[in-house]
């Protein structure tokens, strides 16, 4: 969509509608106007704390409203040390007055709350899986329940800018506006390989990715033990993790459910937890013979958030920042070409993604508050 | 190989030879006699001192020698501090009573040294890579040297027990044996495909591996400080890792060269360096539709350092140990077989493993020395 | 043996000699008349894992029966992968001819139960603190709970062998024998300060102390979680930690409790925990301006477990094994003198010397079932 | 602006003003008159990483130059991979136009190099130690060295903000300005204690510090292997830690030298290295019984980047910020005084600091560029 029919669309909408849109409240914080005020509802684990660390410094925003299960009235200090400079509180509910809201809930739970978000006209940021699939059928598929709104399923929108950007923009002109933010996997494995999706060149795929225990989040369970975790390695979730689905959706334009037929072009997906905190690789083996370097160069050269590198990159090198690292080329002696993407699972995996989503969606600009650099050593 | 006609073999050997066979050493050291008298080269580095920690408590060996690069004199204390409660010293030369040398020696030493062992009549156990591979060929493929003594290549054994007990047994009984004990991601790849590999399913195989960094050896370097490998994950040697080439051997029966034409049927193996000291995990993904859960009950259900265990293996569920374990599924949705193994590079996969191939030569009962359980957490 | 000749041999035993001692037990084990039979109470935790793993392999026991939390019937593989090897499973009660009981069980708990052993003659080698300490006062000052039993506490020994062999030696002449096997950090101060302590230059101990995680136990905790406790280090249990009153008993002779006046010689003792998952390090600061070499190589010279080492120790140095090392030196320049004490806090901070202790209880010889080196790197 | 308007501006001041003070050139930043040019010398190591990765983004600041040992004309992506956003090169020499320089080199390199930068009439932000000591004779005690420059040690300013703000302030009205930048364990151990010495109650001191290994910096050596570090912990430079140089000069008014007399009042500090990558935590055990958390409360009430917690502080809390937290407390049973002061030794502890400093030389507001909320988990 050209820039133009984008401004018309825009236009088209603010005449229609009394409740202002997100990209008329973007530029109300641009034009010095105020910020726009955001609610994080699921606040007190790892994404919700990464949310808060980076929206508290974002130029354009104002953290409006933390909600945190069973902790209400706690000052963040008791809920995250390390953001305890920030006098903020924990509620049990999103105020009414926020205009955006960031949903770090479990799978089902913001499918069935949706309806209070949109009455009261704010914008909806899901981190959680809820909106991330078009197809209803994917929900008890991959996630083993029906989802109670599938008619919004249509207009949500998959919060990848790179690959989603003018979509996530015209749903900014929009009140009601919803953001499936992808998962953390999926993120890493879908920029990983959507120059070879563009190019036609996905087949016969192998995923083998390494998480950090973040990902998992932060409720004690006994496999997160540090005991458990230090100088170990493991595959889980064999053959069923929920991330495929989407990962299918955005490079095969479909996902093939896990009861399907035998012999189906699946792709063939798995995760592993090492002992560390921060961070995905995602290496994917692709059969083909056909050089990629150009593919990737044209795909991202002008991204804000995504570098093609020259050689391998390692999750260290992102750390704590909003970056994607790719680097891709092809083993002759096998015919097969290696792609190995790299980024912080909360940061581009979560909140950063998120946050810059929100940015597109408001009409700010898409860097704004998430230009740290990344932490090393 | 049935055990009489072994037997036949070891008597014919006896007749002939003036010099004591392996085997006629492990069966003095059995009935009392004195226990093999072995040495260690290359005993300062991390095999070296696993060889060390395993053969001193070892019931039918005496270290007789520790050789070690320019610490001519130096008590084991200054150099395994872990040790020091063993009075040892290291050396600049192998004893001439030793009866079995282990080598732990950077590729292209031993081959150019082997004559000055098989001179005194000793066993070398070579834990590099000089005396794994069949093929001459392959030494410049994959090692970029030239073989020195490449007519040694045909007599040498693998040393994996599991693949080649008989052959190693034979070997006991001549003088002048070598064993080339195999890679440590070689082990956990072989060992993890060997079942499918003996039913012919071995096709389009990507295996994906994860290291701690023992394997890469205790000379400090740049990218193994700890402030660089914790906190991060990295894949390295992409498309040129040189166990390849004995993977390919014990897999495929040859092992297309890094300079073969396109298309061949080359396996793809990516390691990947993760923030743990100890440990390898092998994901190998093989495309077939047959189930395969009898074939590796079949493979391994007497070995005694071999598991298929029925849920995903952890490195740390074998770590100090001399275990190997599989966990094996198809996945029908994608029909792809999975294998996943792991161990303890520096026992399993280096220094236990060549105790193990060292008491079969010797006819020593195979888990001698070996049966201390896993440490964890 | 069936479990009927068993049967009988206990009865025909218990006819000639009422109940037999722990050193009659152990006398018939080295006689080659069956291994002392133990149960371990509290199996499914980490110290009653390292019991299983070192006890497995000790010559002369025999592991009876393991009982654990709500796990009856488990096979040890679903409880601790690593040991799956070994074919024992989990019940709910000890079988009434073991002859001695180790327990690790949170504290209060082996007092209200103890009668139980002793009642079927079993020896009691006690992980927890219900034992350790000998004023029944100290247990509400330092554990909050009065003592049921406070007439044990004089018979039970401290089972730390460098300072109560003769003691237990004795004790193993008896029935109803009661050790308290003392905690991890104890262990590690008063081994590092005893030669100090029995020389009278104990004064203004300032203790800092530094450990693994799995001294906090298995369950899954918050604050045990892998992303809270990678890359971060804190003190806890600020003034309060229970282990003060077992080193002020050991090295003052008494414990001054909590509630105190100010300005005794209490002494100041501050655990922190780093990420890591075993190992404590004591750095223990006394003034004093007399040279200390000689009282350390005094002391502990002929000690199987300790060694008095020449430079800083570190945890790695010891890591799996039952070794305690020490050093110690006088800065003249502060007139104190700095003693650094390192063990595995799951070997000789618990499992390790718990059979220590067993083994000078039943005259068997000491290290037996202990020889195990440390594992590095 | 073009670097010929640039050349001519800095011309046109030089005219006017002999050579500018750091407190003119701030001014003029803030005026928007272009920002302050700084220069990195050590730019390849993990201070200097450190400096690159918070400069780049400071407002009134420009890197205008970064020189590293032996990599001239290397891209910053080759040296610091994190960075590789950034279009930097490392160069030979410090650019004549810098106006501030930052050192980050070994110990007696700068104090040799000093003239270069002040004859340009620079502002010199030493991050090593060579204008820390004001005391001559300390530097040959402490450092091995002859200071060759000991007329500078009165003027130079020991860059502690909290302790120093004042005379950072006057400074910053001179040319010539030098500022030595505290080390890590000495900025961690006086602001931990620096509330009790401005009071009078320091006596008896015991510090026992813990530090990640990027303190030891980048260089590859044994102890740093991550086989070495990780699972261990170990104390080091055992009384002779060349931060008590400093810790003594700060908190005491002097330092008495490592060969002084027996039983002076010399600070009894110990270090550790811990497994991790960042951070420092510095328990400090001081004799009083006078309650604390008053002194505490007034001297950091107004701090920028200094809290008073109410509950022990964990080294993540602060991880990649500026911030120091310190909680401290009354022992009444033992009569003594604990506080434990925590930072990012990388940030606070070096980097940070520095340009904490920097900012206050430079008249600009003091947290400009350090507001980043710590990272975690």
């Amino acid at each position: 969509m050209s820039a133009d029919s984008t401004g018309s669309a825009i236009a088209a909408e603010r005449a229609s509608s009394p409740t202002p849109t997100p990209d008329q409240r973007g530029a109300r914080a641009l034009a010095g106007g105020g910020p726009v005020r955001v609610a994080i509802v699921g606040a007190t684990g790892y994404v919700g704390a990464e949310l808060i660390r980076i929206l508290a410094l974002h130029p354009h925003v104002e953290i409006a409203g933390l909600v945190g299960r069973e902790r209400k009235g706690d000052p963040i200090a008791h809920i995250h040390p390390h953001l305890a400079t920030r006098s903020l509180h924990v509620y049990d509910h999103v105020p009414d007055d926020a205009e955006a809201v960031f949903l770090a809930l479990p799978h089902g739970t913001a499918a069935h709350r949706i309806d209070e978000f949109l009455s009261r006209g704010q914008a909806v940021i899901d981190l959680g899986p809820d909106f991330r699939l078009h197809n209803p059928a994917d929900y008890p598929a991959w996630y083993h329940f029906d989802h109670p709104r599938p008619e919004l399923l249509a207009t949500a929108v998959y919060g990848l800018p790179e690959l989603h950007r003018a979509e996530l923009a015209v749903a900014g002109t929009r009140t009601g506006a919803i953001v499936g933010s992808p998962g953390c996997y999926a993120t890493t494995t879908i920029l990983a390989l959507a120059p070879l999706a563009r190019a036609g060149l996905i087949a016969d795929v192998v995923i083998d990715a390494k998480s950090g225990v973040s990902g998992a989040g932060r409720d004690p369970k006994a496999d997160l033990h540090f005991g458990e975790v230090n100088e170990s390695v493991k595959a889980y979730s064999i053959f069923t993790h929920r991330h495929i689905g989407e990962i299918e959706q955005e490079l095969l334009g479909q996902s093939p459910s896990p009861g399907a037929n035998p012999g189906t072009t699946g792709i063939d997906f798995l995760p592993h937890l090492i002992p560390m905190t921060r961070g995905i690789l995602s290496a994917c083996h692709v059969r083909t013979t056909r050089p990629v370097d150009e593919l990737y160069a044209q795909a991202y050269g002008d991204e804000p958030f995504v570098s093609v590198v020259p050689s391998a990159p390692a999750t260290k090198h992102v750390l704590g920042s909003n970056e994607f690292r790719v680097w891709a080329g092809l083993d002759e002696r096998t015919g097969r070409v290696l792609a190995i993407g790299v980024l912080d699972n909360l940061v581009k995996g979560a909140a950063g993604q998120a946050i810059q989503s929100f940015n597109v969606l408001h009409g700010l600009p898409e860097p704004v508050g998430l230009l740290q650099l990344p932490l090393a050593p």
